[in-house]
Order: structure tokens, then C-alpha cells, then sequence
């Protein structure tokens, strides 16, 4: 495409590498932009800009925060003894909305995927087993994806946690609720049959 | 959906502003960014501050140009006496891609549309028949849209420029080439009959 002019080119080259973004998109975005008054797109601007200047992450979970420790880190009322591994914070911010979980978090900022170059080391990992080695942590629950870049990451924490005195477990799989049971697949269904629960325990979140 | 992190929060607000762009959408995006560099995040920022801070209007076209007067009007090779109407900047790039047009151009800016509450003074009609009006102009072709809004650009056109000695027309409406005539809607179809065109002239693109 042919722009008339270089900072339309710009601004369409920089939406356009955003994930699911092509040219014409991105050309939309900026006409859009350029119909709405100049102090819309100079907030939008700024807002970028400040995104990474000022933004923190939390010491102790890692979380994206705009203090040195989150608030959910810093909130008392919340069990420090349960903590939860997760991807990133958009899996915080899921289980946050359910309202179930007391618990901290653990952001591990990614999952071991050899494929993608990505070992254990470029990941939160050490700070989670120094947690785990404090002896204040009594179970570390495990909520990452089932791909099989997910159970590796699982499995290796397993390991790196086995010498300490707490509980791994990992989130519930089973078919979803209100879901039909013959339009389950197998493997979901054959799982939650072997890890059914007792029924008073189905009964606790109604 | 809660933000541990108000810089986050402003930010997806403002991609979330975007056409078809929700809220997850934007957060996948501003994720996305916090991946990457610092530096790449604020030369984003930074293009969209200046993309309505630098950018100027053609005096002549009215398209968006870094000058004063964009390229296609400064060019001296181009036939002046030839104007192509179009609703916006995105049509012209769309002609200019077939390199088959040595016209010049005016964007409207829009076009008439009561229901949106745009009339013919919002848009760039006055400067079009001060333009038609200097005698210069042999030709004005209109290629707006084919909805209602368009005709009644169109005819709102047609009517003003009736007292000057120049050619109105309108780019050809036809079945599109390669396209099965039987798939062909029958109005589209009706009117590429009655507006058939000399054999001879259909092989000259070719």
C-alpha cells in the first residue's frame, strides 16, 4: 500500500505489529484515530509510553503492579500458605474473578517450551522454589494450560518441590458445568471419572 | 474485568476505543507490548502523538499529506483536468494501486448523510465547485459508495456542477472480471447490460 504520507505509514506499521493486526486493520485503526480529536490520540499516546516507564513488578509474585509489592501480596486477610503458579496475569485476573481463591500467586511469565527456546531459567522459577523453601508455604497449586508445554512445566515443578514439606496439586479437570456429557471428549470425560469428588464437595460452590 | 495495575487499565481503555476492539482483544495487545522492548512501546507512543501533531490536509485535494499541497497535486505530469471525487483517503490509495488513473483527486471527507447528521457543509462540496467553477476542469468523476448515501452524494453532485461545461460521470459499475455471471446479483447484472461498452475498449487493459 502506498500512504501519502510518512506519518500515516508510521503509525500503520506500528499497529500492524500488534498480534492479529494486518495493514488495512492497522489503516483503519489510525483513519479512526484521525477522525477523533488530537488530544484522544496524544492520551492514547501517552498512555504507551507510560505502560513501560512506570510499571513494576511485584517482588514477591511477579505480578504486573504499579507498587513494589501488589496489592494482593500486600493484602493480610489473604493465606500466604497457598499459593497458586500461574502463566501470566491474565490467569491472575481470571481466578480473581471468581471470588474463590484466598490464596496468593506465583506468575511464572511463561511456560518451558524447548520449541520455542524457552527453559526454566528464563522463567520465575527460582524465586518459587526459595518461597517453597521458607517452610511458610503449605500447598503450591498448579494452574497452567494442558498442553504439553504445560504438563512439562508442571511435572518440573513436581520435582524441584518433592524434597519439601507441602502439597502440589494441580486445578480440577473435568467436563465443564452445564456442559452435555456426550459432546465431552474422551480424555476430559475418562479424567473425571477418576478424579470424581465427593458429592458434598460438588454441593460447596452453589 | 479487574487491573492489578492502573497503567494497564489506561491502556487497554484506549485500545478498547478502537473499532472492533474489546476489552480482551486490548489486553492481549497492551500484553503483547509489555513483551517487547521499552523502546519499541514508546516509538508506538510516540507515532501517535505525532500523527495528528504533524499531519496536514492537501490544500488542493483535501487528502492527507505531509505538505502543504500532497504529491499527486504537486505532480506536473498528472492531467489537472481530470478530478476523481472520493469519500476518503482510503479510496484514493485504492485507485492510485491500479496505476490506471492520471487524474487528480478531491476527498469529501465523508459523505451526505442525514441520518449520521452529516450535510454537504461538513464535507469539502464548496472548494470542489470553486475548483469546477475556474473553468480548468474538463471532467469530474465520482467514485462514492453505491449506498443511498452515495446516490444522494452523488445526485447533491450532479446538481451543483449542472452549470459549468465540464463532464460528469461515474466509475463503471459491472460484473467484477472473473467473476460466473449466473452468481451475479441481478441488479449489478441489469446494469452492466444497459451500460455495455464498445468490445474494443474492453481489451484495452489488458
Amino acid at each position: 500500500m502506498n500512504f501519502s504520507s510518512k506519518l500515516i505509514e508510521e503509525a500503520v506499521s506500528e499497529f500492524a505489529k500488534l498480534p492479529g493486526v494486518g495493514r488495512k486493520t492497522a489503516l483503519r485503526f489510525v483513519l479512526y484515530l484521525l477522525k477523533k480529536d488530537q488530544k484522544d490520540t496524544e492520551t492514547f499516546g501517552n498512555a504507551l509510553i507510560q505502560l513501560h516507564q512506570n510499571l513494576k513488578h511485584c517482588k514477591e509474585c511477579h505480578t504486573i503492579s504499579d507498587q513494589e509489592i501488589c496489592e494482593i501480596c500486600s493484602n493480610s486477610s489473604r493465606d500466604h500458605s497457598i499459593v497458586c503458579v500461574v502463566e501470566d496475569i491474565r490467569d491472575v485476573m481470571a481466578i480473581e474473578s471468581t471470588a474463590q481463591y484466598k490464596g496468593v500467586y506465583h506468575v511464572l511469565g511463561g511456560i518451558i517450551s524447548p520449541m520455542d527456546g524457552i527453559g526454566p531459567a528464563d522463567l520465575n522459577m527460582e524465586s518459587l522454589v526459595t518461597k517453597a523453601g521458607t517452610g511458610q508455604v503449605k500447598e503450591v497449586i498448579m494452574a497452567l494450560s494442558t498442553t504439553m508445554e504445560g504438563d512439562t512445566t508442571n511435572f518440573y515443578i513436581y520435582k524441584r518441590l518433592k524434597g519439601f514439606t507441602l502439597k502440589v496439586s494441580t486445578i480440577a479437570r473435568g467436563i465443564s458445568i452445564g456442559d452435555e456429557l456426550e459432546y465431552a471428549d474422551e480424555v476430559t470425560l475418562g479424567r473425571s471419572i477418576l478424579n470424581r469428588t465427593p458429592y458434598e464437595n460438588s454441593l460447596s460452590h452453589l
